[in-house]
């Protein structure tokens, strides 16, 4: 029989447990030596294939390879690159499939979000009809959680934990010191178009005077007097606020909060970023309350250092099973979670068409969360609890994660150079 | 024998290990039933003491007073308040020697930082002078690290720890994706006065371009030239800049870089928050790199999730010890961290008298770090590794940390309502 070889490509924004799923691809093509011969990883994602950045992983022993599930971060590298269209370019298709040629690939994984799997289908589709047989197949990865195909999205789990525990932890520390100090605490969080991360600051709330108090998702228009007042309704009633904001917050008009009221600093320069300055600073104006506020940014997609358990699982779930489905002819769909049952929880994988998940986009469910009250519905703790369970803890040495042992050796680059 | 009650209380920002204190000191109380009655901890620090917010917890069993180490924040209630003079406000002291008698408390413990341990001396003077015989005894407790008379100060590691593996993994995560997307991470951490916590950011760094390529402390003042070079230089030699900044960064005026939106609390602090927003648009306003900022804020002291476990038996041992000390006659001292070895790293509890203690500040020695490479020095390296080291996790239950089972009974009030 002959043997192809596999390429594994990263993209988009790392996760927690990207490389658990790198590794659990690794592992799972070793186990098929009668199909596969040499394991491949791009470096930088689809910037590493059109640029022959390639890592060949075949001689790696075991424990190098179960190493880098350790590691933060994307361990080969990722990329936030739009291919064009095959219409517009054409000639950046044709680089990909000399490559693919080239390095005798029959099995490329790309392991991303929307765009990422959008990228994986047109390659697809490209390969395809230039009649290469290639089995192209999409590992979702995002921490967004609002990759359709697939009921959690691997990343989410663990930054829905990161948020929910960060959010029990200030909660306590505002409640000790709010009586002579802080009253309002403001925590940013990832969200630009979905308030799926920012939600999951509610999970250990059951009531509207929990904490937080106020969740502002982008799915419903920010009102400002109904704000400052639910604010100020919270701090007389229970002698704090706490305020969780997406990134994504919208007003009235659909404009971003963070792009329609600006702060200058010292020195004159308007700052960018950030609803939570914002919302402070509308907070103080009207009531001059002290205030603190927070935004973890990078911080709770890479926090290796508290990955949810289910996460973990399933992070690894979707990298194995795209190479053992690839290896029963599966091509061109996504492998994804599918919930099986809801108490007790349970899931497997099951594979959509590329063609529908791609540039999809998964909203929040309207039941999951109620804006008056800022709780998670019923339906919306159904869905999130199983995602936050159990603990993975990393190995540490010295105090500090551990790093992975594997050498990423770089083939020598066998094609004329080309620019990107 | 005569027994006596005790009082207990926190003060100043909640650090992830002083509930940890806080069950020493019970528990170790309760060893000592022929010295010690009842068993108070004051609501809210001092507030709850001139205020007459105490629980008794003498009849608490032992798994409920074991909880409470799970918890985040400060179980009991802290505050940010500062005495008057005696002179200026004697009858505060009155007060507070009416409750003392009134509880029949013959042991105060202050469990704090800085002001309080300076609150403390002062009640400690008056009870003196007023001829009460209380042993009054501090406890050391702050994130800042500056507090005098102990070697590492409880809650330090851990937010030490925080930083130092948040620093971590936003490095691989950026190194992940520098090539096609952010080149410069500015993560800005606690310190308004000493670079203690932002420092901890260098514990994974050996050389000059190890990230975080850039550490910046209160303690050297802010030259933009020569920062804006270093990202540069860093940007275009390794692709991505790391830059950790205390929120306490000045000028070369001694200003605070963050000058822009000052808060004034009631011991006269400047609250500050937001260095990394005006330092990104300098960047971006030079270069046009894209960059992301983080704050965690509150997130790294109320870490409870990340606690190192050097920190958490150090905050035990202050705590048992501030009894056990009690027991044999100590007063007017605080208990500290004294540093036996360096290889192994050993140490011990020792006292220092309050009168030294109370608002001293302990800088950062300018051995331990290298401000034009940013590294910590040999000397710094042998100071913070103990200090990180081990993993202490609470207990999770359904995906979050396990809430205390310790029920607080509040006293009925005896003596006449005090406005505070």
């Amino acid at each position: 029989m002959t043997t192809k070889n596999i390429l594994y490509a990263q993209s988009g924004g790392a996760t927690a447990v990207i490389n658990v799923t790198a590794r659990a691809v690794i592992e799972e093509a070793r186990r098929h030596p009668q199909s596969i011969d040499r394991i491949y990883a791009a470096s930088g994602g689809i910037t590493g294939i059109l640029t022959e950045k390639i890592f060949d992983l075949t001689d790696s022993n075991d424990k190098d390879i179960r190493s880098i599930e350790n590691e933060p971060g994307a361990f080969f590298g990722t990329c936030r690159y739009k291919l064009d269209t095959p219409e517009k370019n054409p000639s950046q298709y044709d680089r990909i499939v000399s490559i693919f040629k080239e390095y005798n690939i029959g099995y490329f994984f790309y392991n991303g979000g929307n765009d990422s799997q959008d990228t994986t289908n047109r390659i697809a589709e490209w390969c395809r009809k230039s009649d290469l047989d290639i089995q192209c197949i999409g590992i979702p990865k995002t921490v967004d959680n609002d990759l359709a195909g697939t009921d959690s999205c691997p990343g989410f789990g663990s930054v829905a934990k990161y948020i929910a525990i960060s959010t029990t932890e200030v909660t306590a520390d505002l409640l000790s010191i709010c009586g002579s100090s802080t009253k309002v605490f403001i925590l940013e969080t990832m969200g630009r178009d979905a308030g799926w991360i920012a939600a999951s600051a509610g999970l250990g709330k059951q009531n509207e005077f929990d904490s937080p108090q106020i969740i502002l998702l982008p799915e419903y228009a920010f009102d400002k007097d109904a704000f400052l007042q639910r604010v100020k309704t919270c701090v007389e009633k229970i002698g704090y606020c706490f305020v969780v904001a997406s990134e994504g917050v919208k007003d009235q008009n659909n404009n971003y909060l963070a792009a329609s009221s600006l702060i200058i600093d010292s020195f004159g320069h308007q700052q960018l970023g950030g609803v939570s300055p914002i919302l402070a600073n509308m907070i103080k104006q009207e009531f001059g309350y002290k205030y603190h506020w927070a935004v973890p940014d990078y911080l709770q997609r890479a926090s290796k250092h508290i990955v949810s358990e289910t996460d973990y699982l399933q992070a690894e779930a979707v990298g194995k099973q795209a190479v053992a489905l690839a290896m029963t002819g599966e091509r061109e769909v996504m492998v994804g979670i599918h919930r099986v049952s809801e108490e007790p929880y349970k899931w497997e994988i099951r594979t959509t068409p590329l063609a529908q998940v791609a540039n999809s986009i998964k909203s929040m469910p309207d039941d999951y969360f109620d804006p008056q009250t800022s709780c998670l519905t019923a339906e919306g703790l159904i869905y999130y609890r199983p995602l936050i369970m159990g603990e993975k803890y990393p190995e540490y040495e010295n105090g500090l994660m551990k790093k992975a042992t594997l050498i990423k050796k770089e083939v020598e680059p066998r094609l004329t150079p080309y620019q990107i």
